[in-house]
């Protein structure tokens, strides 16, 4: 933890956990009777309960956005954007950050206990969809006594659920900020998907699911889906950049076969192996298909004009220029899809050397963007009467 | 096998194994006293020894580039470009393919005994650079009385080879073609190579590299690298095309948590487990390691106009607008270089939507560019005196 703390940080944060006793009824059919969702809020909610912003995670993001925990030296995910006077303005707005259920940092998912059985839900946690997410976070919203977000806010998966509140309850969001994401996953996002998948469950310690159980953990297969997720979040440029083709250990010297390895090599590695001693693999396999099965338009007969009709916020969307995972064209859809749909919408497209990480990353462009959009946003959250 | 052999065909062929009795120092320091290739060779060499091509193979290919094997449906894997008429016309060149050392289809590899120990090489066989199978053809040409190559072409790590091929014998080649190559791999091609290496590494079944004498295969890790090389071999764009988002089991009905599986997954999962049963993981290993190593300058002070500048031959650089592993910007490298260094040299890029497989598959202006070359270059040979 920094010492002092930097003036623009919401400061040391403690989660909640919110015990939700109202049922949610799945996409899959299956009901969860209650559930519980770690929970972070920074700032304060005001008396109409309508300055409330939502920030939806990522694939392996979690309920701790902003500020630092209590002895931790690093802040939260998106503390770049989160704080007094930041792009998401503490001192306006009453930021919302859960950790979804079907994730492993202490909401309900894989990891806790399925009343029905008293043992972990382990692999048999239901699917879940995007809408899932949103449909709790609905309940969490009666949780906390707010009436209104005054935006929802997400980047890649976040942003997908971002677009899907505004679609199932439009009347309870004055913005949608919709950042580095795409309303439905390419052939190519989900083979990458899938390779992660297979990697985690032919880990011969995945057991089925079952690890946990039997006193084991798929660490070597969740490394291997970190890695290759990790190649598509950063760009082919800033790899290039950051490590070219440096050495770690070795050289090329003839007449020598000792071995060589790349600083490319030793950091990925090290990236995978640092994350599936942090993740849960049910976890990801879960949440992996929730990209996969994303699909805007679905049940708008695949015409997203026809989805985004049924909107009633303002919408920003964002992409980055060397994001190869949702690319600029993905986001470009998005918008064509409200301009179709009549939608009021801002698009910018960031110049950034540093792919889909981008959307976590600091940028003056892009803070200035975001910034810029939300304060004009809870400049007429405030003047209203 | 078709019936009647289609007119263009090289016809049934059989491969010969042809054992080099002529020490080959490799690059590491070690030195093989003996070695073994699996050639298989198309056409008729003349009486100067001069209309040699020879065909370098990449990461998994093999001897067996055209023709049908006695009973075998499917030609082999470069026979769109090779045979009489072809753009690598057999009426023309005595066309030589090997098998490259380091390999698993017959040639000297970690398959094979060492005569130290009477037990395979496995994973303690040499580490190989491109050079080494330069040098390792140098010594087939003279086992096949071939004097002068009239080219040397190859795609991809065949590429590299055909580049090496122009630097270290120089006055032994014409022509050099270049296909769908770089100079060097990029840290995205590294990452790539190296979660791939991890995939095989970290199946228990891969054993340290001594699974044949445990009875077993690293069929899992083998199936996961050969996946993610797939992805990288196709365009975003065919992907698409090819795939979408089509379902091959289940649909999205709400209510119901039963497995849907897109046709990519399935796809992917096949194409692994096809490869993990015809390939040897230490093989892969292997290769994936030259591709990584392959820097065409590095002895060259970095400069790669400096290192053509010691070549004799003409150019042809081929490159495909959607492959993505190595883009037409790393073919522009080369072409560059070779303006740089005073080099003769026609560059084609090919549009194309199927991405670095493009190399491997039909495409009429590919066909016309490699076949227009290549006769240009027989024409020339054929009007020696």
């Amino acid at each position: 933890m920094p010492e002092p703390l930097p003036a623009d940080s919401v400061g040391i944060v403690t989660s909640q956990l919110i015990t939700i006793d109202r049922p949610l009824a799945l996409a899959c059919g299956e009901v969860l009777a209650s559930h519980q969702l770690e929970v972070e809020c920074y700032g304060e909610l005001n008396a109409r309960g309508d300055n409330a912003l939502l920030i939806c995670h990522a694939l392996s993001g979690h309920h701790h956005a902003a500020g630092y925990h209590q002895g931790d030296s690093r802040p939260g995910w998106w503390d770049h954007y989160i704080g007094p006077g930041k792009p998401i303005d503490t001192n306006r707005f009453y930021v919302v950050c859960p950790t979804n259920i079907g994730s492993c940092f202490g909401s309900t998912g894989p990891l806790s206990t399925n009343p029905a059985t008293g043992r972990p839900w382990a692999a048999s946690f239901p699917p879940l969809r995007a809408r899932d997410w949103v449909n709790s976070q609905r309940l969490l919203m009666d949780a906390l006594q707010i009436n209104r977000w005054a935006a929802v806010v997400g980047g890649s998966l976040g942003g997908m659920q971002a677009m899907r509140w505004s679609l199932e309850y439009p009347e309870l969001l004055d913005h949608c900020v919709v950042i580095a994401s795409a309303m439905k996953l390419s052939a190519q996002n989900i083979a990458f998907n899938e390779i992660a998948r297979r990697a985690i469950k032919s880990d011969p310690d995945f057991c089925d699911g079952d690890y946990a159980n039997s006193g084991s953990s798929p660490q070597q297969g969740l490394a291997l889906a970190r890695m290759i997720g990790h190649v598509t979040y950063l760009s082919d440029e800033l790899m290039g950049q950051k490590f070219g083709r440096e050495l770690r250990i070795g050289d090329f010297t003839t007449g020598t076969a000792a071995p060589v390895q790349f600083e490319i090599e030793s950091y990925l590695n090290h990236q995978g192996d640092k994350f599936s001693g942090a993740f849960d693999a049910n976890a990801y396999l879960l949440i992996t298909k929730m990209l996969d099965y994303f699909d805007l338009a679905r049940e708008y007969d695949n015409d997203p004009a026809k989805a985004f009709a049924l909107a009633q916020c303002q919408y920003q969307v964002i992409s980055f220029s060397s994001d190869w995972r949702f690319a600029p064209q993905r986001s470009r859809e998005i918008v064509n899809a409200l301009v179709a749909a009549g939608r009021d919408v801002c698009y910018c497209e960031i110049d950034s050397d540093q792919g889909h990480d981008a959307f976590l990353l600091p940028n003056r462009r892009y803070q200035q963007a975001l910034g810029g959009y939300l304060a004009r946003a809870a400049s007429a959250l405030e003047a209203r009467i």
